[in-house]
């Protein structure tokens, strides 16, 4: 008897990812010794609340909405008032022009990804990512047909070497993703160094007479804590796609909201737009959510309050470093990324789970030697772990590793 | 210079389909002369409001929930508690056994059926599709790389003829999708039907020692409007993996919000669940919009009042048949699927044009010769519509072809 179920996608469904692992391991240590003694760092949830502007226009669009028309269908792309606030906000925030033409509303980053990658998908095509990066970047890349080409960043900054860009780039390759403020290491890239980047990708276009897109994926755009400058990418380089959600910057991970940017600046915005519709379309989204849409048109420009991760981003980074810990001092995002001592970030991580320290390997982001700390927890758990964090550094030192 | 943009995605996006095309129409209309003058018949868009318990319980959740915790990330199966709640009410509504581990919350039945296509996927594999059917089906089958059989129903009743599904089985055949009641027909399958066709694939799967599944798409179970009985297709099929969506029975088709069930009577049961749980991910749904799981897990069971349609139905089947059309009397949706007079269905539709009537070409859904009806309208739009059919009618009467 034949029984038939994708095996790939079988896989891909009984595959845990480490963090989720991490995660599940986390909530039966809680079960056994309390949620205050376990000190969770592994997943990425938002841990402040939405702005209160997202409670107040629910409740007045429930209030004096016609009931019969609230959660009725948008057009495919969003409804034209979500796109007009969306494309009023880049043309003002960033000095770009944008109109409800280039938007394309998607249920969070994740569809935005998945949906450009079959948008742009391509024969024997190449996207190349940074290491370390999102794991589900190579999931929605490989599904659409394409390979993944992985570019090791440097080790000392983070930064992107151009040399090893120039030698990834290749007659197939189809576009870069950047991710600044990066996930997971909280680097932000500079100016100089989106220039840098832009001007070898057109160096490449010229040579080998193709177009090479940036997929630019910013769901961490708003998420920094000093005045450093988050370059806004598409001002460098024209054939830009930005994937944004509004999962981090509004607390709303869970109600997938987000959008496509698709500017003018592209040689072939018309065509990208509509394979964005079209490779929605037949991955199964009909609209982003609807409420949401409207709590978005309300909103935007209203950000979660970032302060508690300012906090916590400066309690941790004072004691690893006074504890002898070597990590990229992150300019955003809500991740530390921790050099693990002895190189062996497995290892590392379990060792930290002696001390109820729950931390992702960087092996899941393609980037050995390192461990996630997600620090978009309670105020309560960054304090209560600093002595844990004392006492891991404490035992390499014993080794002699620190 | 090469611009790469998939073009079979870009086609896809482009390819404005008849429905959207005529819905485009109408707006144009109605702006022109009056929307009451209009009698725009194309969406299938829900016109009566949501159960009050949605409101009520929304508005519960913002007043007393944790604010860092309403919009959360959950597991991307859905919450425990929504897929409880579903598993209860399939067990206790259909007599047929459901757990949590048997549900997948999506973002709708295009996203059920989306992953569902990609989990099941085969290389040359074919899925039975019967005409007429919903256009996306097509879109779907052939993204996740299988290929459509198409098996006409029967003119006379929009049965399924046994001996064409037969023959259309073949040792490629991974599954057949039955949507009853249907669109664009209403019509209901019959116990009997069921029966018919479950033991033509057990037959078939004996033959060709390989599994076919009955993909069940059912957004409409609930809409129907005497007390004709809707059989559960797991009850009397094995291998059947249920796409359902709350679009419909609860008026919530702008919120994305519907689930896969993959009973534990399927031969691999367990491959097939998390091969929809691999390919939701690969697709890019992080999970189903986290409020709206809530407000399923405290409102299932709750469904908009559909004496609206029922009425509808009742005041255009009796003007329809008065004026001497045919159409198939239905037993659920809210379609009518009207017998084009002279056989030629666009020009039929061009025709009721000259009426304001806004119909679709049964040539969208594979059937030609035949127009639908979505009468989830206003009341009066049906009532100020029902002279112009009578017109239409009297045209064709002119013509000598009704």
């Amino acid at each position: 008897m034949i029984f038939t179920a994708n095996r790939k996608m079988q896989h891909l469904g009984e595959e845990r990812s480490a963090i989720r692992e991490i995660f599940e391991y986390g909530n039966k240590r809680k079960a056994e010794i309390g949620e205050d003694k376990v000190f969770d760092f592994s997943l990425g949830n938002p841990s402040v609340p939405s702005p209160a502007c997202v409670t107040t226009c629910i409740e007045n669009i429930l209030k004096n909405a016609d009931g019969s028309f609230v959660h009725s269908y948008t057009s495919a792309n969003g409804s034209l008032e979500c796109r007009k606030a969306i494309a009023g906000y880049i043309t003002s925030n960033f000095n770009f022009p944008a109109a409800p033409e280039n938007i394309f509303l998607t249920c969070g980053a994740a569809a935005s990804l998945s949906i450009t990658a079959s948008a742009l998908f391509e024969s024997d095509g190449e996207v190349i990512v940074f290491a370390p990066y999102f794991p589900e970047y190579k999931v929605f890349i490989e599904f659409a047909g394409m390979k993944v080409k992985t570019v090791f960043c440097r080790n000392s900054d983070f930064g992107i070497d151009g040399e090893n860009l120039k030698n990834a780039i290749n007659e197939h390759t189809v576009a870069i993703i950047l991710n600044s403020p990066n996930n997971p290491t909280g680097k932000v890239l500079s100016e100089k160094e989106i220039v840098e980047i832009s001007d070898i990708l057109r160096e490449k276009e010229a040579e080998l007479k193709r177009n090479i897109y940036i997929i630019a994926d910013e769901p961490y755009r708003e998420l920094v804590y000093s005045d450093v400058f988050v370059p806004y990418i598409p001002s460098y380089y024209d054939n830009t796609v930005v994937c944004y959600s509004f999962s981090k910057s509004m607390s709303l991970p869970g109600e997938r909201i987000g959008y496509i940017f698709v500017p003018d600046t592209l040689f072939n915005k018309n065509e990208v737009y509509s394979a964005v519709c079209g490779a929605a379309r037949a991955l199964g989204y009909v609209c982003a959510p609807s409420l949401f849409q409207k709590v978005i048109t309300e909103c935007i420009g209203n950000f979660s309050d970032m302060s508690a991760y300012k906090e916590n981003l400066s309690l941790l980074t004072t004691a690893l470093k006074d504890s002898g810990f070597s990590f990229y001092n992150p300019e955003g995002a809500f991740y530390i990324f921790l050099k693990s001592p002895d190189n062996d970030a497995a290892a590392f991580c379990e060792t930290a789970k002696k001390y109820e320290l729950l931390l992702v390997p960087g092996d899941s982001f393609g980037y050995p030697g390192y461990a996630r700390i997600s620090y978009c927890v309670k105020r309560e758990t960054v304090l209560n772990s600093l002595p844990a964090f004392k006492k891991l550094a404490q035992e390499y030192k014993d080794r002699g590793k620190i």
